[in-house]
């Protein structure tokens, strides 16, 4: 193992594709040779034969692939109806030790296989909250042609104060420094309105605080129209509204590309038309594919995490553990510690600190 | 005029295409003679000839075209930063004047030109609440192919409570029943997950209240996700996450149409699928134009009003129109009364009235 390797705990566990495709999405990434992956999953799944696909035989606990180990847990929380429970009373459930492993410096990062609120509940519980973050939040790159922009949060909170957006405003934009190396990414505040007095009383109240923030470049309030204007790199909400955000943005975008696709069998002269412009479709349906993006990003604990989408399959995963390596190597822990202090911006260990939310 | 003949009340001024063309769509709606519109505009510029499109000559205020009065009203505060303050310090304004109208009953129904915080201001200032209505709403019919649905609200009040959200279901059902003839619409709570648990507070003990209300077809929680799957013909919300969800919407199926544009010209092969294709994209376009639903109602006052985009030519506008008086002959505002008071959903005169919300 070379000095710089790193090592990310991976959850098999809750992913649509089912674990051997999760162990096969390591496999991938380790491959390079820059990464390696501590598996947590039911290896007797995990090490069954994929008849059809390549020669695997079944294993135990051990190594699975170069530069993946595989660790026997079979136990899975992701479909848990109350996530922080099931990571309190299933120590031994594959999220909770793949998490464990990150708590411990066993490993570096935490890449979950697909239940946004067990990684989170447990991330919470045993890695716990960067020093100076109220709350962590789960941040997704948007994946628009061109022009990406990170979202958060995307539902870690569905609550928020004021002080909170601010500190989610210097945690996105550590991220696109860090991980996406942009220079002074642009960060907003979603409201209802671009004026500063549009939106509840609270986004009023970040608005005036992200105005006077230090070292934060603020583009001021916008709407959603923004998802295709590029006029942001960051775009801060409570996560609430930005979970609705994704979610109407997703369906928007399935309907219209469905609606398309029935358009162009509609007649046979648009079905002509439709096999012409297909590989020019397909360039658009890739700039657009979520799993180029990685998933959720899970910023202000004191590791980060990654939880890719629940329907990724290898690929989408394989990016995710990809994208956690690249934000350990870039620091964007540290980064985000130093913008806050710089900004003024940490939590003072005198100020309450909320309950756990409820992901 | 007909003795079931109804006046619709225009405001010329705040659309995009400016007050000639709005009077044209109120010329166009009132050709079929069953509805007559009063406009209130700046004469000067609606009488103004528009060489090359049709002879107008320079008039007064008096007769435009059949069914169409023109009342003059040149000062417009449509684009006011504080509708609020403007509607009270401006009563000579074109909105106030509409709004009077129709308070007085010399109009049944109001349609405005194209600013909706005007047109809510002086709504509640003049026409006022509906007996027992805590909040007016806008409510915009979401144009998707084959299964359009209503989104309530969606600006109106930022911040709610659950009680308001009961309402605002009701307001929604009684709309599509009276409006679109739809029997029993499934009505839904939007959310960040389906589960009854899910949301802010207020948001699941709106669900609680919404799951136990008498007279409801209730679909549970909907994400937003919603937008394309048919599940629910009302959604309710907050204006604040209503607001945002049917602007990511549009910005959506813009960026989408714009990069599918793209690609259909990004190479000889794709231009000429392009062409080929065209008609039937073309056939989903009109699906989904936004002209075609009329705009955002104003429920919850003791008349219907209809804010068309204020991007509207003359046939959205029209549409409004059209719509208005088919909200009027189904007496929405007597149905919403019978359902609220059937599900002892009114507000009691004892209970304190909120503020009025800025728009």
């Amino acid at each position: 193992m070379a000095a710089d390797q790193l090592t990310i705990a991976l959850d098999a566990n809750g992913a649509d594709a089912g674990p051997a495709e999760v162990a096969r999405a390591a496999a991938l990434a380790a491959a390079g040779g820059e990464v390696r992956v501590r598996v947590f999953g039911p290896v007797a799944e995990i090490g069954r034969p994929d008849a059809g696909r390549d020669s695997r035989t079944p294993r135990g606990a051990g190594s699975f692939a170069p530069g993946v180990e595989l660790v026997d847990a079979p136990v899975s929380i992701a479909k848990a109806a109350d996530p922080a429970r099931a990571v309190r009373s299933t120590p031994a459930s594959s999220i909770v030790q793949a998490v464990r492993a990150v708590a411990d410096g066993r490993a570096d990062a935490l890449v979950s296989g697909g239940s946004t609120g067990a990684a989170l509940a447990a991330g919470l519980f045993h890695v716990k909250r960067a020093r100076g973050v109220h709350r962590p939040a789960l941040a997704v790159l948007v994946p628009v042609p061109g022009r990406p922009f990170l979202l958060l949060d995307c539902g870690a909170n569905v609550e928020v104060r004021p002080e909170h957006l601010v500190q989610f405003a210097h945690m996105g934009a550590a991220f696109m420094e860090a991980v996406i190396g942009l220079e002074r990414p642009r960060v907003a505040l979603l409201s209802n309105g671009t004026e500063a007095n549009k939106g509840t009383e609270d986004v009023q109240a970040a608005h005036a605080a992200l105005a006077g923030a230090a070292g934060l470049t603020f583009a001021g309030n916008v709407e959603g129209f923004a998802v295709g204007t590029g006029e942001a790199d960051v775009i801060v909400t409570d996560g609430f509204t930005g979970n609705v955000f994704l979610k109407v943005m997703e369906g928007t975008a399935d309907t219209l590309l469905r609606a398309v696709r029935e358009a162009a069998t509609s007649s046979a002269r648009a079905k002509a038309g439709g096999l012409l412009l297909r590989p020019a479709l397909a360039g658009l349906r890739d700039a657009i594919d979520p799993e180029a993006q990685g998933g959720a990003f899970l910023l202000g604990l004191r590791r980060l995490g990654v939880v890719p989408h629940g329907s990724f399959g290898p690929n989408g995963i394989a990016r995710a553990i990809e994208l956690a390596a690249r934000g350990v190597r870039a620091d964007v822990i540290g980064r985000t510690h130093d913008r806050l202090a710089a900004a003024g911006a940490l939590r003072r260990p005198s100020e309450a600190v909320a309950t756990v939310p409820d992901p």
